[in-house]
């Protein structure tokens, strides 16, 4: 037989005993069906069977297993090179809106995955300017804070170019469709549909009367922190970074690179269902 | 010279003095520029000159001027014949989000009208159609709700085709980009950049937790009344029917037709900062 | 053994079987130990057992027994007789916030109650008045909306006859305690700890920016509908009247009289957490 | 005539001109009428006048003449010994709703002050505690939040040393009647009306369920980090610390101590409609 996939690297959180087990026993079957297995290097000497570990920078295998919460995933999408392989998502975190199946099935999924019994959800990704300093992509979101909790950010937002509105808040953040589910539904925005090329503005904390804005995912945002000079940019929740200067401008954009992730069964509405609390009654 | 438009119709706000004043004299100021003008039936033996009248639902000129809120707009376009002609709104209402030009700018806009210096801003509308029982198109949204205020709406909600999500709320509404300023916003949804070709499920009120969603504007939304019975349409606030079946079902999609708005010099997010109280500080 | 209670009143939900099942044998049960039982007019008929039955408004015992959901609480907290005997709460109902016990502890928890092992959850009421017509007191909330659906409610509102602000809404509540956890919770009001003496007023879709306001229960809060003539005002959902006068107008203050709840082992943030998704993760 | 005030102290933004001259001109306008002038250490050398210059916490005044906005409030309130004085607030700040008095009319003002033509507004403050550590007073609001950006607070709220509810969210906030109307009403919470006896648990950013709950002024909320262990506690959006245990834990109460602001005219609601933009419209 002859499958699609020839490596795979696995991604998994060091600090639970059971996804370390899981990689363990994953690790092995996927031997056993004869591809290439490689484990991100911070499970070196963790897991008791010997697993080939490279950097996560330099992880080029064919798909990847990600055992951990949406955290996990978040962290390997920032770091893997691009384009990036599929992902196939193994829930073992306290959120887990972006997984795909249950550590009970992970053997299962992974034997239909084989065999090519899947389908592949393309997640646009968000790229991030600011003047001279680059930043990863963001499968969610891309928040603009200030350095101090004592201060609020005052903004200048332009589309394309076109100055349209001002902020004054305790961020503002741009999401992606993915990422509407994650921190934006928290501050207040919507939820947007996997289909919709759009990304969405969400305040967060406004102290000025401002909305949730959903812009076609073509548009080019810029976001100028008129004060304060000092801001901090946070992608993903994982990635963070000072920018100091004259006038801290970020611009976003949809990315020329997506992430990919494998689904086998559930979709977006039924994650939505059930895991997000987002139930009728009755 | 040779004009774009050879025809001109007037809806106005009758109980408004002032609205039949400025209808009366740009309808001189356009009859001196060689235009044929008409206003709407209501208006008949209001106005101190003598303009000829036909019912909304006759009107066919090439442009039509509405003088009132967006309330005169929103029932105009419900009922005028389609495709619709470009409208010019001046205000003269409580709420003027959607007008353009101030009745004092009246007669200046018109010249520069005639003149073909303007520009169009086309608006997607909303096809509704329930089981036997048709409905004007939307501009702003249309919302389902219950015929008696004591009850809610369990509703079962299906994209194309496929259901998604329930809610029990007071109502649902889906609003168009237009609409998102409006009602939709009222009840805690997004605003909609005007290029994004989107609509958005807004629940009011909602028991469950159930957050705005916002759908692509090619996908077909259904949302089946599963507790009452018996429920209310409403398009743009402005137009309402009850309907009454075992399973009462509105299905939402995009309209082959759209409202055109004549815009001279100012555009969205212009409206939105100086109309919405969408201010920053400072 | 001397018991507290020598009467008892049944109101159940005549349209569901097991609710009349178990009046049936909730009520043989407490005859058993020598309580006179009556139950609601509109059992009449219904149950396999012979109760005698007295209309609502005329139903005085020592203690009421509801069998239902909140809805059925609400209805009869309306109609009872004032002061209000204590009610326990039987949840047989789609929404059960309010209710005390299932329907598999009831015996149980009448044997308790009848050894006065309970304690008393006293809810502050609302007493409405409006320029000639009066209203029953409000359990949850009294709120005032158009008669029609495409109409907004302009109101002044005044605190201890002080004008303080407007408001255009499709509605405006005002909403005890208890009533905080319901219509006013959904329609984006805070929760009130039911130790607070208080209530709040929460605008339904509001278009002017207008966020909830909590008043001391001592407050007398009027609202004046300015526009339109003719509004409708909804108590607790259950009882509602159209006033249709020059400046129809709201007095709302706390009542005199209060609606008891039998408590056996549950509090209010334990209901909070189980009854309305009001969850922490992990 | 016999004053009721001998003493006052200046508090100003030595980095606004227009803050330092009026500060200039009402301080020589109260040594003409008789008054001990005392300006807080960082004015010295700063203004054209020659002033007494005492550090913030040891300035003891009869009453405190504020020159800025609510920044400059708060900063005075979390420093001046107690019990604090009186203080009269000049709004030269981007964000004036504490403020009594604009510039312009200062020295009116203040001359009707000294006739004893004012009313006190008492405003409750909270007092903060953690496991060693003492916090100042909060006169707005006490925020738990991460120190670091990238990580939530799942927390442990107790009324009462009772448990109650579980959050996590990117912080939390406990929030007086006077700072309902500031961050807390940012992040979603209600206005208290300042006669009720009250304090409000807003969450920021929440990730689970959780709405603003308003709890009587005698209660004792505790709130427990669980996640992480090393907590940033902000008070008035002035003072920060770090709280880094083993259950970083908050107990916040009614302090004994209160905020006096002088009062000519302007009344709480009047402040809201015409500096929130909490306004109606037509």
């Amino acid at each position: 037989m002859k499958t699609l996939f020839k490596s795979v690297g696995f991604v998994a959180r060091y600090d639970k005993k059971k996804a370390l087990q899981l990689t363990e026993s994953l690790a092995e079957h996927l031997m056993t069906k004869g591809l290439e297995v490689y484990a991100e290097e911070t499970l070196a000497g963790k897991t008791k069977i010997r697993l080939e570990t490279v950097p996560l920078e330099r992880m080029h295998t064919d798909f990847l297993i990600t055992i951990g919460g949406d955290g996990t995933i978040l962290r390997t999408c920032i770091t893997i090179p691009k384009p990036e392989p599929p992902i196939l998502a193994i829930n073992m975190g306290v959120r887990g809106f972006l997984t795909e199946v249950d550590p009970e099935q992970a053997v299962k999924a992974v034997d239909e995955i084989l065999k090519g019994e899947f389908s592949l959800e393309k997640c646009m990704k968000l790229a991030v300017e600011a003047d001279g300093t680059s930043f990863p992509d963001a499968l969610n979101e891309v928040a603009m804070l200030t350095d101090e909790p004592t201060r609020l950010v005052y903004a200048r937002i332009s589309k394309n170019n076109k100055p349209i509105l001002k902020c004054l808040a305790d961020g503002l953040m741009v999401s992606t469709q993915t990422g509407s589910t994650g921190y934006s539904l928290s501050a207040g925005g919507p939820v947007l549909d996997p289909g919709l090329d759009s990304f969405v503005l969400t305040p967060i904390c406004a102290l000025s009367v401002f909305k949730p804005i959903v812009f076609p995912a073509n548009s080019t945002l810029t976001i100028e922190a008129m004060r304060p000079k000092r801001i901090l940019v946070l992608i993903d929740g994982k990635y963070k970074k000072v920018i100091d200067s004259r006038d801290p401008t970020l611009t976003v954009r949809r990315s020329k690179y997506e992430t990919s992730f494998i689904r086998i069964k559930e979709n977006f509405y039924h994650r939505l269902k059930t895991r997000l609390l987002f139930k009728g009654i009755g």
